[in-house]
């Protein structure tokens, strides 16, 4: 049988070169070019190409990057992708020397280069948005420090907190979020330029210095680890979905605090739509689209992390150009969420009338009086609990707030124990009361101000801490980026 | 505390409404357009709106039709999105008359429609991908009807088989695929209009004419479940999931098949990718692309599916414009992969000498001579095993295939039954041969030729009453288009 | 390098083996024996095997079955699995006939066929209980059927309806359900045995008579597809998986309406955890826990499915024991959870009072109002939705229901109209009725008692249809154990 | 309406208490009880309860122990569940005194203190099996350093490399995976106890000295977060899955490397499963098993993950004991997985014959001639290439090893550059040979055995980091388990 079928099939073109290709253009051809340009530096300082050849390479690289507009190409099949592309230009450019470039290294230890170049861009813009709503979270949560608000378990009003407790709970995650997704970036930092196609070259080129250039800390070790492993790719993405899922669950209570029923959370104009005929209707859709955005953030990390699923560890077109781009949209979906969730919560406020109703209706100060009973009275706690309960039960029914229920609270009292209270009007009240629950409460963790201060005082360090480790990073790739140009210019320069 | 602020929040606007009017324009907008014109037909003839006033709204549709470029606006924020544009541009050119379009009718009730009309357009597509598939391997499994393969169980060469006969096994599964993703196109098929927001409608509204001229078989019942129930989208993608997965499978058998070291299946030159340097070298890259485009696929109908997970019955957003695009990739994925295997597999061929090779060398039809002893010399299982082995160990030792293997086959059968076989020469060589394999296996499902033929008919059934099906749904729509379209034209043109 | 290791190694013992002697024995024992059975018969009747092996064959596999327990066996290592146990019972019995059991079959087609049974019976149960739980359902809407509700979008109120109507949509997905399980149970029906190992046998077997033996309507046609296809599981575990996303939604809404400050649905006292010291602090338990065990049940199906990912068509134990019974779980989990909500949900009622309060507060019959002064006033649309909205305003700021709005709405009418309304008193109170909102919408789908009627008609004979046909199919299995139990008595009996 | 219903209802009795119960008695009994006595240590300590009542407390707390076999129980219904039992006991030995205990604390605080402390053990048990497993690669990589395998890229043979490399490549991955599961281990270590419902206690309790007690370092801060917060739970089972995922790739490099026609791995008779008829055909079923038992871990760690999706904040059944149990299979899947491919790797060896063999076949060395020709001819590229492919296919042609084709090398030099070789035949050889080529690639991250020594190095001062932690931590555990004793008794002992 002879085949003469010539390649590409156009089925082939049409299904995977030409996507690749306008992904490519759009995605890595930037970070291609300084690759190209690195290696060229590299391979010259190693004497592996004579500076003469190198030169011409370098004027040539300058050449085709001011002659060529990746966003105006598309993708005609004449070469099979942007790399051969390049070198088609090189070659016309120098003849037989472009392909000096391509010595002591491979397709796949600079694809996978390229794929980290621009995953740390996205990875660490998602880390800014996580720390700039941690931020914006916390200011919030001082503002919010004294605000009351219900708090809820098993989606029953429970206990009376404050607002900015209740935020510092979701700053913890959101830090530890922070965390996970800052350890998930390391793996970045390992430049895989030098591991060529699977076992490093023959030739004696200089990994660190490739590391140096490119804005890596040092290169990956292991070479064909190097161009198969993709913890990185599936590490980041484990560490993206989880701020997704987390944040999903309070956007959940926020969605149910801005019931009309429940009311506890008034999101203001700009963030509602409302009906021209039903003044009263107020659709807070922001929380229903942070829902699904996060959702479909969450379900797209996974979509990268299962794709490498049972494949092979020594094939690769399952992690490269196309996965990788189709990776990208997690990103995208999880930077909306974190900006719209950064303007949505500071932009809220809690309906004080509607708590203190609730608050009463519910009376869910009522424990703190038992404990009171036992403190003060020296009651055991079945008969602080029998009490308080009566005490409940005559309230509700009269429709009453608790703090007016002094009355059958002493009667109660004297059925169980045979004797007045010691507990005088003004100390039941007191026992009774929201702020008063919360003023308690100032042990480690407690919503009580000076509790809630240290809180904060810790979550700052953590932030600034997460903080000037981004900035610190960002700064080494500057000036790598820097480092780079000038090496090159130097190169072009010297005779 | 007074609320000053003013909707849309600039955040908002960026992160949700601009790219929800992107999405609408492109995917929305035409079929918003029809069911506008056929909710004005239905007015109309149910006297809810008098004809004067409807060829007014006709006209002034029309007329916005004429004028409008979707493609060319983009979002302003004036409006808060596609659907108040068109009414803002209908009030423009009829005055308050504009508003009465919307009488008996919601976004609710709008919303789903379109979004049913959206996707069984794309579901047919994929439908008519998936029979084009199963109608290319019908075809290449009757060319292969008899090429000999070498068929693995665990990975491990075990028996004779044919190339149709595995092609046919993948059929199979391909139409239970198409089956099940034809009755999850049922469900598109119940229109939604006349739900209005939840409860259906005061007015007199005619449900069955919406549903007639807007190409849906009948209305959907329950008014609720008309704006609430995503079933016809998890459904839809769920049943798109399965292809992709099972798919996925024969994919890596192909992959398999084309190592260097196994060389089974080969894969035209118009199909790899070359190394100038390693002429031997040969990347079936498509298997790869196919691999993780159907794991993408795969993933993003999980996102569709799980993005519904414990929202509330009654909330839709998470079901909405921006979920529904965010499935459309699921579709685009889908189309690649079976488009690449529809070309990939028709093009490949087998490799006879390998196949003959491994056939040998791997022993894969010494079970049939032991089932020959059997039934030939009246011998025990154990007996008819304890020769086979022995015979099989025997040409392995002396590296000659099973069919050279007569002699030590007739030592063995003395040994162990203490007489000669009467099993001759010719028959002993028969009997562990892969062609005669193959054809002693003519039972229902089996690869001999006749029982393929007879398999090969069952699945020219079903793909054509599945063929046949689909067209009927396709020119019921184009004939309800039609009607919409002359009943509009009526409606204009009447006095 | 000499290889003296011996089979098998204690880790793979262990780690493997044991585990799926455990589940075997547990699972499929029984099927296996019934395979066995079969098999036996059809040898006989087919003339592969003689009557008279034949018979000492079934008495030693009566043998076995009377003298070995399997729940009180523990694997060993001294036979590879509970196959081999068996033929070497069978053997110990028998000697070297013990052997012609396994002609004309293997491993690969009897454990799919056992995998089969054992997972119809799972799905026939599951299914028993989807119906059920409709059939209670449609139960509970009848009696509900004018009990009035709040009907919510994007999580406020927006409409009264009746709790019948919100059943009837619930119903509606979960008939659609039932239908898509319905037809997941379809390939069930189709025989692997047969197909033996990969392509079917040289004897003359009739795979007819075992499919009718084992309780099945046919044979399984391509015998590759019949030990290697594996959408039996994933459509089966698919179809599983979206009652318990579509209930889980239905659990949110029940977990909104049963809140303190819905108050909509009352939950008895049998199914809330209460607190002895807060007596109105009512916890919906059961409604958290049907959540979670129906996204476990979802989580457990998707692992079914998942794990196929990108496992080799040929290869099989991704889809054997170990994952068949890892799959059971799912089941179990969705009984569990289908249990609980027929039990939850009819023991529900509606809080008549609290539905009557929302429905003022939220004055969400104010559409209506509009609705109505455009049909009896013939007012535009902008004219009607102005004196709305004007009366909403003011009954709002007055704190009282819309029915006793009048006043305002009148001098609305007259500022707008510049006349006093025809709408007299007792046709606006008409008009704003939450009861008159309901029985005006009498149309398809709509919470009207008549047009509820017919769709709980409608859903009685989808019900029954599906009933029946569960039936029918659990009757043809029953006979066909009987035959097969009649068919080899027989066998044993007669010399 | 009256609703005279009684908790339990049957159903939720059978669908959620008593399962619940069977797992409480199984996985939390102990740490219950460890909670009770720190608890009741704290309380004494901090006065908040008299010694005296403390000591009553603390020898009934030791009798229901004494006299309780949880194992032996099962669920009635008498008490909800296993905290109301343990508070029965008591209050039968101590009346109301036993009411005392559950002062200043709550079934929150406890409920993720004791699934933190079933999680610690099953996490550092995981972790252990990732650090043994990279123990064994690590030793079997040092003994294989200078084993040539073929390397693959795309599923091709690519070049050559030794075992050793390849594995370090493996363990790079592995140490990761145990980097980023220690770190999700850290969060177990903070202790919910004192956050009381979700506030903390008025009470003056010693968050502090509980953490100490139970063996965690510190109080986990915010008390809402301490019950609400599930990144501890998602964050351990998203490190969980990355092991699974990536240890699957390597199982499918095993099962390619392991087929008939492949061969490069030798799997032991202890660990194949053998056809007794075809003696060559050897089933290396471990593999098999490894990929769906990693499948499945992976799965169940989503479903854990998953089930957190969208749920409230505030509501806790979706994170608590059920689900936390459901969780628990992941381990034990996760176990087994990583058990077997502990002893499977070591176990096996490569076949030298097959890998020279394809070597040999697939020119894989062919790169390095052209490299070597740049360096020592002072060639361009496109010569060195030129010539390179030139000899390939001439071998590939006649059949015989690179190694032999000096002579073809010679003339399609001389062709190229017009001049014989330079380059001696012994050269040559060295240039196309597979050591040669491993040797020479001595960069950091390459084969060579330099390379590799260093590399081991590295990893080993990891893989002792990582142990020393776990070891001082479980060493702090054990240490507070004798100090929560020591107290115990001190308080039991002292009038």
């Amino acid at each position: 049988m002879t085949d003469t079928s010539v390649f590409p099939d156009p089925v082939y073109r049409d299904t995977v070169l030409a996507p690749l290709f306008e992904g490519v253009k759009t995605h890595f051809a930037d970070h291609m070019d300084a690759i190209n340009r690195a290696h060229l530096v590299m391979l010259v300082e190693t004497a592996i190409l004579g500076r003469e050849d190198g030169q011409a390479i370098a004027h040539a690289l300058d050449a085709i990057a001011a002659e060529t507009d990746p966003a105006a190409l598309s993708y005609t099949g004449e070469h099979e992708d942007w790399f051969f592309l390049v070198e088609a230009e090189l070659k016309k450019r120098i003849g037989d020397l472009g392909g000096a470039l391509h010595t002591a290294r491979s397709r796949n230890d600079m694809d996978h280069t390229q794929f980290k170049m621009a995953l740390r861009i996205r990875a660490e813009e998602a880390l800014a948005r996580l720390l700039r709503l941690a931020g914006a979270l916390l200011d919030k949560a001082r503002a919010e420090r004294d605000t009351l608000i219900v708090a809820y378990t098993h989606g029953q009003p429970a206990q009376p907190s404050t607002f900015g407790h209740y935020l510092a709970a979701m700053i913890e995650v959101l830090l530890s979020d922070a965390r996970r997704f800052d350890a998930a970036i390391a793996p970045l930092d390992l430049c895989p330029m030098g591991a060529a196609a699977i076992t490093t070259s023959g030739f004696p080129i200089d990994r660190a210095r490739m590391a140096d250039l490119l804005g890596f800390t040092s290169a990956k070790v292991n070479a064909y680890g190097c161009i198969a492993s993709v913890d990185y790719v599936t590490g980041l993405y484990s560490a993206l979905k989880l701020p997704m899922i987390h944040l999903g669950r309070v956007v959940q209570d926020m969605a149910f605090w801005s019931a009309f029923e429940v009311g506890q959370l008034h999101v203001p104009r700009s963030l509602v739509q409302i009906s021209s005929i039903m003044p009263q209707k107020r659709n807070p859709v922001p929380i229903e689209h942070m829902r699904h955005i996060a959702s479909v953030a969450a379900g797209r990390c996974d979509v990268i992390v299962n794709t490498m699923h049972n494949t092979p560890f020594t094939d690769m077109n399952d992690s490269e150009g196309e996965v990788q781009q189709a990776g990208y949209g997690a990103f995208e979906h999880a930077a909306r969420v974190l900006d719209l969730l950064t303007a949505f919560l500071p932009a809220c406020s809690i309906n004080a009338e509607r708590v203190a109703h609730t608050t009463d209706a519910a009376c869910i100060t009522i424990t703190e009086l038992a404990d009171t009973l036992v403190r003060a009275e020296g009651l055991s706690f079945r008969q602080a609990h029998e009490i308080a309960a009566a005490t409940a039960r005559a309230v509700i029914a009269a429709g009453s707030p608790l703090k007016q229920g002094y009355a059958p609270f002493a009667t109660a009292f004297a059925e169980v124990t045979g004797r007045p209270p010691a507990l005088t009007q003004a100390a039941f009240t007191d026992a009774v009361d929201a702020r008063s629950f919360v003023t308690r409460r100032d042990r480690i963790g407690g919503p009580a101000p000076a509790a809630l201060d240290a809180a904060f005082a810790d979550y700052d360090a953590t932030l600034d801490a997460l903080s000037a480790a981004q900035s610190a990073r960002l700064a080494r790739r500057a000036a790598a980026a820097l480092r780079l140009d000038a090496a090159f210019q130097d190169l072009k320069g010297r005779p």
